[in-house]
């Protein structure tokens, strides 16, 4: 199989993580590639560090210059997608990189997001429970978001498996290039260097309602979420530290039984030997999660600890993982579980 | 007053930070410098940053050496202040920075740090309610640790008002200099630098019963911790963020109160204006603590965030503040709120 | 004697670093603070590691504010001090923290700052031949640049004692807060941290002819320079690595006896012991330099490096320094050789 | 083909980085990973980020161990390699990663290394001129330095094309990798982050003589070299600032051309549009070389400016490239040019 891709989008992060993936994926042809503020531009000057595709220009996100592709991804700002997307055929597999196809609920998109919701579409999370079967075929994907990404797969096999509390409290540390590459003061290097720092406390992110989908959906029930994320001086990487109480009877060994048994035909999640713990320097570029799990019998707390790279796993892997899924491919072509360390 | 003090464990970074506070005292003439492993080396060469101090030389840690001194400061291994302390006269100030006298429970002591209960010193958490009394004229200080400082202030507030349940959910990012200065591969600059990584998880890390010590006697009983430390890239500072499901009745504005009223008059912590979070760099190389604290009302929980420099106010200005107190200087005497920042 | 300060630029990095040094100045009270597109805002909001200041709020930066002091420190982008100054009285103190009145040579400056030359201020750097001289009683002072300063104290004394050609080649590596805090894409942490990259190459850069200035005045004679300045992945200090051929009968020994004569005196250089070399985390905050000077036998050349914090000694330290000279107080007064570290 | 190769040396950063690459490579089966004080330990506990090889246990670097493979590499500590190396048999292709064999005047050797010389092998830096002549069919192969990497690449087009003088000075920053695994104080976390720091002044590094000795074929006369290296904070990368006086008529498209035509048919070697200059984060985790060259007319200097990831191309990526030449691979087979950014 030979896959022509557009990237939309190709000068941010999300963009420029998938054409690196993009440019090693065997069955893929890299398209146009398009921006809008940067269009004419060489992705050399954009994208230094994609040296085979230095001396490409990049084009105006037209539907125009998207059409004529077996897959165009969109990495657009919020709210952006959908007039994309509806100009696309049917028979282009559109993959979402932004947030316009996640939530299911109309009201929580309006809440978080502000603008009417545009629809469900497919959701590229392929390790929760039933999603790799909605994804087989599909022709619309939702990407997720990096943090629900590392969230839903640290928590999710103790909500299926019944352990904990619909209640989880969810403390994250995120890589700066989560946010973007727009300039903005408070992420220049002379800010975040040397120093941690909390944002959207109180519920206040918008991944919040991402996570308390996956999370209730794993459940079967609704499931509460207090979740702070904190901004950490490194360029990539999420770890997620997430706990719940636990319920009557819950040992050690039942949580231990039900994480093994979620992850055990995973190619990517990596559940870790007891006494090892994720660092996000160990997934740095790679599409790998490492996941440990504790049960703290004093605080009567089950503690789930996940590390992603926010770019790879946490977008455009998690999009191609997807993408691979969507198009009858061997899940795991072009992606590797090998990270980038020291 | 003029106060002459030693240091045991000069060459470490909680003694090279008192030092440097102390060089900035204007009531504190430096005496005696010890190290064990280092005497007879010259300061120049371990505290490069110490430049007037360049050419002083470590003598050995003996009760010889520290005679003589209106203070005594230990900056010493876990287990070893007892030893060195009782060779000390009663009319020595003695300030611990180590662990020996923090745990008032000697079976919490035994089962965290494996050896025999010292005792119990008055403890160097002015903000606390009652500590200041307990070290007005004291002639033995411990110091606490790095973590429960920033973990304390940020919670008692909530406890003393008995405004939360007594099950703290607490995650804390720590930059490196926590863990020492003695070699190890996990903490080289090429381990550290671009990861974040947790340890101690499920309760296994020694501030865990300190932390639950302070919190309890806030709140007037047993209150349960779950407490997860993280490695963050970056010499210094702590980021703790701290919850608690709100009790009935519990509303944002009740919540503030609280806290406002907990911290009117400390000089050093300052509760931020509604909207704007700690960061570790606001605090860097000062004695100041920021805190901020939301109610979210959707999970039901306080959540408060607290940033401290963890070798200023986490240990080597904390110990100078209980110093003060303990020999009726002003508190502030030799200390800022000011961080070094970017 | 009391002197009220005002500072026009307080919201940036040079600005902020003033400020946090003239809060522990015990000669100074601090006036007016103004801004421009930041004026009305808290100052709170925009530094929020001066804790002391929080409440304060921005006005202006018009001449009507900033009259009735006595000193003035302007902190303004390159161009716009000599308009400020000139509404300034002639009896008020003003220190130029940008570039407007550093160069005497009105060509350099057409050349490298494209407007026209506004004049020659007396130079802020105490430590070259001649300048203490020149800035007692001045009304005027110009604070050099932060490559200037970390260069010039690095290799001045090689050229006063005529022990080295007059071609220099320079390779200097900055933290990024020497770029400023205008959000820019190649200042963002996500592109910063992890790399180094070199810029103006090829006598680009707007402080080479500043250090050609000084070279040159040290040596009698013009020195040529080959000045390569990098951005390093941190957020402040200054490593500057200098050499130059040594010329004939030049021994080790004259080489060193030649900058421990330059430096014998100085309070805030220190030439470090033999086989000890500067780090830029040694000065940290703190006004102090510390240099090191080898002989490469087999390469021929003299190699000195020099480490300042490029905000305090490079910026605002430097020019609390000249200040303190120009009104007769202790050169030290405010100012500390202790870095923060680690 | 299929190729099974052996590692000696997989516990450390050299041999981690090859174990990266050469999981990635489609000829090479991994066999025998073999560490001395780690024998006997699972890789996934020493290098968490080969999440394939998780399970793998190091064995002890024996002659018996390392019997039956194509390619041996040695990740060996400098000296050590001579040893194994002379009990594998001569159809064995022996990569050496460490210095054993790259020097050819063994006086250097003593001088640098202070143990006999061992010999001297065909040097794996292909690009250099006559080079992959050399390594064609060879059964033996020196892996060069990291620094004579970056430093040789940037400098020899120009003495190649006799456009400068034989006097080359050279400051280059390193990432902390390149100071390996073995835990010292000065390359802890908290000393590394924040500080620039230069070692070896003055002609002291042992990669001096491997810097000279390439410069010197490429002119074809002695070049002397003053190299000075630095300490940067970040994991890996090295950025190589290099200068060399211009000849007479030299002009800025001469040196332009030299480089143009250098590089011109090299897979991994990019000469970057003008007014491009190189970062390290462009080459993270890749084997590419970026370069820019500039004629600096005002100093009369030639400017190259090199940038490698150290691990890769400065070490694992090159050894694989060589090998691959040896063997008769094409030369990028397994290896990329796509860097890990940001």
């Amino acid at each position: 199989m030979r896959v022509r891709a557009a990237v939309a989008g190709a000068s941010g992060y999300a963009g420029g993580e998938l054409l690196r993936l993009l440019l090693a994926h065997p069955e893929v042809e890299i398209g146009a590639l398009t921006g809008n503020s940067n269009a004419g531009q060489r992705l050399g000057a954009l994208q230094p560090h994609l040296q085979p595709l230095a001396d490409r220009v990049l084009e105006p996100t037209t539907a125009e210059v998207l059409a004529g592709h077996d897959v165009v991804f969109l990495a657009l700002p919020h709210g952006q997608s959908a007039a994309v997307a509806e100009r696309l055929g049917p028979d282009v597999l559109v993959v979402d990189m932004g947030a316009d196809f996640r939530l299911k609920d109309a009201g929580d998109w309006e809440k978080f997001y502000g603008s009417p919701h545009a629809g469900t579409w497919p959701y590229g999370l392929p390790e929760l429970p039933g999603a790799r079967a909605a994804l087989a075929g599909a022709k619309r994907i939702a990407v997720p978001g990096c943090y629900p990404t590392a969230v839903s797969l640290a928590l999710f096999p103790a909500y299926a498996a019944d352990l904990v509390e619909p209640e989880a409290v969810i403390v994250a540390a995120s890589g700066t290039s989560g946010a973007g590459k727009a300039a903005k003061p408070h992420l220049l290097g002379s800010e975040v260097m040397g120093s941690m720092s909390p944002y959207g406390v109180g519920g206040g992110h918008r991944h919040t309602p991402e996570i308390v989908q996956n999370l209730s959906a794993a459940a079967g029930a609704p499931v509460g979420v207090s979740f702070t994320p904190t901004l950490a001086p490194m360029p990539r990487g999420i770890l997620a530290t997430c706990s719940a109480k636990a319920k009557e009877g819950v040992t050690a060994e039942s949580v231990r039984d039900a994480y093994a048994k979620a992850f055990a035909d995973e190619p990517f999640v990596r559940l870790l030997p007891e006494g090892q713990w994720p660092a996000t320097a160990s997934v740095y570029g790679s599409n790998a999660v490492q996941i440990q799990v504790a049960y703290d019998e004093t605080a009567g707390r089950v503690i789930a600890i996940g590390a992603i790279d926010n770019l790879t796993k946490g977008t455009a892997g998690g999009a191609l993982q997807s993408m691979n899924i969507a198009l009858g491919l061997d899940e795991a072509t072009g992606l590797t579980t090998i990270g980038v360390a020291p």
